[in-house]
């Protein structure tokens, strides 16, 4: 093999202040970063095809662990060749550890040392996720990168519970760093710690102490407050290694992107574009960040979503339209709809990438920062 | 004007037998016959962009007037410019008169001789249609063809009661012509008469004394047996005027499509692909003439679910794809069948045209036929 970098790494091209830019090999081609994954959780980003999706010019995709184990399980992946081909996407995927959607099943679960015991939302079964069980998955799917097990704590609580938790999620990162078996796929740590610092600095000492392929932080955009975040944010992604790509999991608005890039994150993954977009929620630029398109002003509104936007929504299509399609409860809305935001989320990325690239972040998060404070600020109809 | 020929005319190719070629130019371009409208019914085929529909070949399209008149209102539809800038699609659109969905609301209105009171399934207001606003409507949507309000007597009634709606149908349709008021929207007549070969004669008797664009053929696949609807088309479409076109409203399957068009029938319209896809229904060419992709059997299936068929379903996805898209609810299920059947269907459009063209159709026929007889037949779930 003599390609230039190896699979499973990360180069970094460029940084201003803490942003960075750079580039993550995977087995099935690299992203470059700071980039942001369309969720596809049950393997389909919910009403876009494999080719808009490319059109959509997505580089990576997230597919998500628990929901793809229950149903179809990595045996009928396997069968029909891989995540890839299954979905038809041929660019890098990325699995969640399913963790978080385990965790989320209250009064369903019990957690011991070994693993998570709880039983399947779908039909009630009893079943046992570990470490070594969600690589071993993971791998069967064949995604480029997968996640590690992590107990993601409830907020709120005190700091002796948070840091016990946080004691098991490491003792597991190191079993499923452990348990890979296939060279293609890239292992990340996830750090925890609630919103404490020194606990969050701990947990990212002892990962960076374990080899991962990258590192992501966890247990953000679960609950807190937008302060609390930004604060985290304000300290944290700067205690990863430095050479490594650093994901920020399930965040956010794009206010929030642009200040986590400010803060060192490199990658991204939220389903607020897909679910904003089915509640006809859509993001715009200019003087507001969202509309409503459902809203009585936009009955006979002759525009686009948005005029800078070249999605087919904004190329072929009124907004009265759009607005109409919703109001009769027509499927074509929602997709539309999800498909602008998804390019207006990619358009995002690369405009951060290119302003990174040509050393004008600083002015660039500014500018986006001051829009988002005028704007309307983020989503607040629980569809977020 | 020196186009050589007039917008609202049809033009006849090649016959063989009964069955015929030939294309009808509206003001928003010519379409081949015989052929078939995708339905969108509120302006949307549903699940269905734009240029996804363009790309399976349709070359018109439907929409409904008592949808489009409730919501949005034909006034909201012109202030965005027409129907085809509304949804989007530059060739031509037919609107029907809205009197099927009207005659529908039982116990809902009231019929007289002037027009039909009924009150609005979506919010009980009350509403009054005529032949006159029928056609003042469909002209404001901007439609390029128009049909007449007709009754579509329920079935099973006695001969005296279908004669006496269909000489009021016959009534309406001559004060529909009377209502045009625009040069570029084409009128079609309904025939009615039920089951009753004389009257369905004496229908298009009457018609044809009136200078209609072109004659449709009303009251079927509304609930009679199979048997009798092919009775019906065994003799009536002849009794159409030869040298303009015949449109078999609300059919079918594609056996019934091939049937008419061997009757005579140069034009169709029917959900059933879209229907049909949203229940998981695929038609398929092959032994088979439908399978139903949710079944079992296709969970770790890696074909396409038609080889032969080239919509982006089939070029992209494995049928176990497909059907675990529907085993978990994905929109992405829906309207990949739904795009393949109606390219299905409109490539069975394109087969019957060549066939036509090249005298084979008797051949052509025969064989379809003989695949239903042996194929399973049409869909009886319920969802046709």
């Amino acid at each position: 093999m003599s390609s230039p970098a190896p699979i499973k790494s990360f180069t970094l091209k460029k940084t201003e202040g803490r942003a960075r830019t750079g580039s993550y090999l995977t087995a099935h081609g690299a992203f470059e970063t700071p980039n942001f994954m369309p969720v596809g959780t049950r393997g389909s980003v919910k009403g876009v095809d494999c080719e808009r999706l490319r059109e959509l010019g997505a580089q990576i995709t997230l597919v998500n662990t628990y929901h793809l184990w229950l149903r179809p399980g990595p045996s009928v992946v396997r069968a029909l060749g891989d995540i890839h081909r299954f979905m038809n996407w041929s660019g890098p995927v990325l699995s969640d550890s399913g963790g978080f959607q385990v965790f989320s099943l209250e009064g369903m679960r019990t957690l011991k040392e070994e693993g998570v015991e709880f039983r399947s939302h779908i039909d009630g079964a009893k079943c046992f996720l570990s470490p070594e069980i969600s690589i071993q998955i993971q791998e069967e799917l064949g995604v480029d990168i997968a996640m590690v097990l992590d107990e993601c704590p409830k907020a709120g609580q005190d700091e002796s519970a948070i840091k016990k938790s946080l004691d098991m999620t490491l003792r597991w990162a190191k079993r499923s760093l452990e348990a890979r078996r296939s060279e293609n796929t890239a292992v990340f740590g996830i750090t925890q710690g609630g919103l404490f610092p020194h606990l969050r600095e701990y947990a990212a000492q002892k990962l960076a102490e374990l080899d991962f392929d990258g590192y992501a932080i966890g247990g953000l955009s679960v609950g807190e407050k937008k302060e609390d975040m930004y604060s985290v944010l304000s300290y944290h992604p700067v205690h990863l290694p430095e050479q490594k790509i650093r994901y920020l999991m399930g965040v956010g608005t794009p206010e929030d992107i642009v200040e986590a890039v400010h803060s060192g994150v490199d990658l991204f993954d939220c389903v607020m574009p897909t679910r904003a977009g089915r509640f006809g929620r859509a993001f715009v630029r200019g003087d507001e960040v969202q509309i409503n398109i459902k809203n009585a002003q936009f009955v006979t509104d002759q525009s686009p979503l948005d005029p800078t936007c070249s999605c087919i929504a904004c190329r072929s299509y009124p907004r009265g339209y759009i607005n109409h399609l919703f109001r009769v409860g027509e499927m074509l809305g929602p997709q539309l709809v999800s498909i602008h935001n998804l390019t207006h989320y990619l358009d995002l990325m690369r405009g951060i990438r290119s302003a990174i690239a040509e050393g004008r972040y600083e002015r660039f998060y500014a500018a986006e920062k001051a829009r988002w404070r005028t704007g309307g600020g983020a989503p607040d109809d629980g569809a977020n």
